[in-house]
């Protein structure tokens, strides 16, 4: 017997067709002797639905109101959910946030999960009633509906399965698992059986969409087992393929041989902005960060590169979103910073390599700069963490240089040398 | 100050544009001065959508979780229009069944309120905050989400203005007012400014559609003045017309002179079933209705004819869905009663006259029976209470009977006579 947290999103459950198997999965899990919570999301398309009317309701509408509208979408779909268990024999109930309840921030459209009261789950759970959750959603202290924000869903599940102290969460998605890199870029692209939480944070802070960021970093926290799964193919079938998200320790026990990269990552959304004739003296460039900190702009890659004399040039990402504002605000400090130019360049991309491999192999990032180099690929600027390398290049050469170094790095399904792959 | 209870239907709120007319006529209370709560429907279509959901997932699907699935429509209109009000300048919350709690059975689907918790809600509407309550939904002991049944946002409405001890209770609708019979047969039918509940109660429940039967009893039990008003029309201005619901009392202050008869109702609904060559002795005519009170039919207008010998003819109605399912209780049950025959049809219509008045004139019936007679209408049977009488016809003459007795009772918004009335 296992206490299992699974969670479907919401191509998985757009209509009856595909709640039925959903449930048909369900209730293999509970066959197998499992403790059972299912966490839903919205039908898909249904919360965009209902953030079009909040938005025409009023562009500036009331957070905690609009999470009164959005929070209904997972509410049809976990009583649905239940009504097909129960007719097949399964005993099941919906259960919103408010009524186990997922206490949260009263940050409304963005909350946070605080603490989740298990009693009653455990209770229901343990006499083999599915507990069928609503995810998205939670309470506030002054007891109104809250939303965690798009994507929330996966962090309901984890919290759940932390809480819960499941066994494991099994993501049901509407992918068979996270990839080497996108293999709508690299047609060779294979399924990672394993991937460390950290990698998959870099993995999918980067550009990879399986899961959402901040349900990976609560599950490394917790040390919750993560399964990403399709809910698509027969659902009488044990679901194929799959990546687990797990420690690095399980990884090691596990993988006798490991790449010492584990994906290639892309990011179109930032910009790169760059200041020319900045005075190369103490606090000069420390200006520019602070002006940028204090409107809460998230800088991202940062290069200086400075020549004779005692001018600098600085180069730096931002969200491509803020873009205007941020060359707004550095003309508003033009005298303070003292800069000549500010030039932009929004055609950019971020390119990034990922594997916790790359501690022990001090050499894995000359490789890439290599790899590229080769192909005539300009490296713009480059930022590396413990685990991860990107290098920012002009975005025309993306899908080049993800299909280059996903060769170069040995990933290829049939590692096949790069002239050919790139072919 | 006063302090207003405001009810939309489904038509008033279906889309934005609506919404917003709905937010000017709260807003136009509120600037009077007024303590205002209004009470939502879902936009129409939207439970139908819902239900259609629920019927998908499973034919017998569990009521409380159709309760989880329905409910969310009007959660759905609650935030938005608190998200107008407030981008409109008003102070505005919405509040659903749970937050407030308006408590109910457990008899999911079809609950009924228990007690309203009026505390949060008074403090929130004396600091001028509207609260835009959810209608049609509440919550049960066991804290999860109920609802009152098709229409039950009236009920909700009544519910809410005698626990708050409203100073009124505004039904806004599609329609601007009870008349004295169904327009769309009768175009000289008068809207009425008065009607009492009990009169109501029985236009209600014989035919007119304008609010919930329940909830008119209930707003007669609590004194709960309530008026039936259009949502349409121009929202800065005050709604024209509208009908009162109020105590016979009142009426007698506010009316010097009063018709017998307040309205004419119809009512196809019903079947009417004959049994034949029933024994006339004590107890055989008792047998046949405790085997239908058994199977919990409703048996309405009943009419014994006794012959010559020692049999007798039964006839009586019940609802049309419950035809077949009552003939086959008197086919098992044959032996038993002892009747030759049962006889059906269903092409009849009961069509009533109601009013206080004809309790201090007793030849009211007479003239009803009379002017049908002239007419060459057959009466199949016959019922009466103390402010209505109603007759079974075949429904062929539906129309005819209607206008008839709208003219004969003087109800027609000119007054002419029933022959010109009728050419």
């Amino acid at each position: 017997m296992a206490r299992i947290v699974m969670k479907f999103g919401g191509t998985s459950v757009a209509g009856l067709e595909r709640i039925r198997n959903v449930a048909r999965r369900v209730q293999k899990e509970v066959e197998d002797g499992n403790e059972v919570a299912v966490v839903v999301s919205a039908m898909s398309g249904e919360t965009d639905r209902l953030v079009g009317f909040c938005r025409e309701a009023a562009p500036l509408y009331d957070p905690a109101e609009y999470d009164a509208v959005v929070s209904s979408g997972e509410q049809v779909t976990s009583g649905l959910l239940a009504i097909v268990l129960k007719s097949m024999g399964v005993k099941a109930r919906s259960w919103f946030g408010w009524q186990i309840p997922i206490h949260t921030t009263d940050a409304y459209a963005n909350s946070r999960i605080e603490s989740i009261d298990t009693e009653r789950l455990i209770k229901a759970m343990s006499s083999k009633e599915v507990a069928v959750v609503a995810g998205f959603q939670g309470v506030s202290d002054e007891g109104r509906v809250t939303t965690l924000g798009r994507g929330g869903s996966d962090t309901s599940a984890v919290a759940l399965a932390a809480a819960l102290d499941a066994d494991r969460c099994d993501i049901y998605t509407d992918v068979d698992g996270v990839y080497t890199t996108d293999p709508r870029i690299v047609s060779r692209a294979r399924r990672l059986d394993r991937v460390t939480y950290e990698e998959m944070l870099e993995l999918a802070s980067v550009g990879a969409k399986v899961l959402q960021t901040r349900s990976v970093g609560l599950a490394m926290k917790a040390k919750t087992r993560l399964r990403v799964l399709s809910s698509f193919g027969d659902p009488d079938l044990s679901p194929e393929g799959g990546t687990l998200i797990v420690s690095e320790d399980e990884i090691k026990e596990n993988t006798m041989e490991r790449q010492i990269i584990t994906g290639i990552a892309y990011d179109k959304s930032e910009a790169k902005v760059t200041l020319t004739g900045v005075p190369d003296k103490p606090g000069a460039v420390a200006q520019i960060f602070s002006l940028l900190a204090d409107a809460n702009i998230h800088v991202d890659m940062i290069v200086q590169i400075a020549y004779e004399g005692h001018i600098t040039d600085v180069t730096f990402t931002v969200p491509k979103a803020q873009l205007s504002q941020v060359l707004d605000i550095l003309e508003k400090g033009k005298e303070k910073i003292g800069f000549q130019k500010a030039l932009k360049n929004d055609n950019v991309c971020k390119v990034s390599i990922v594997g916790v491999g790359m501690r022990s192999h001090p050499g894995v990032a000359a490789t890439m700069f290599d790899a590229l180099a080769k192909r005539g690929i300009n490296i713009l600027a480059i930022t590396t963490s413990e685990i991860k390398v990107s290098v920012l290049i002009d975005d025309a050469y993306t899908e080049l240089a993800v299909r280059v170094l996903h060769t170069a790095y040995g990933l290829d399904a049939d590692n096949k040398p790069v002239e050919e792959a790139i072919a």
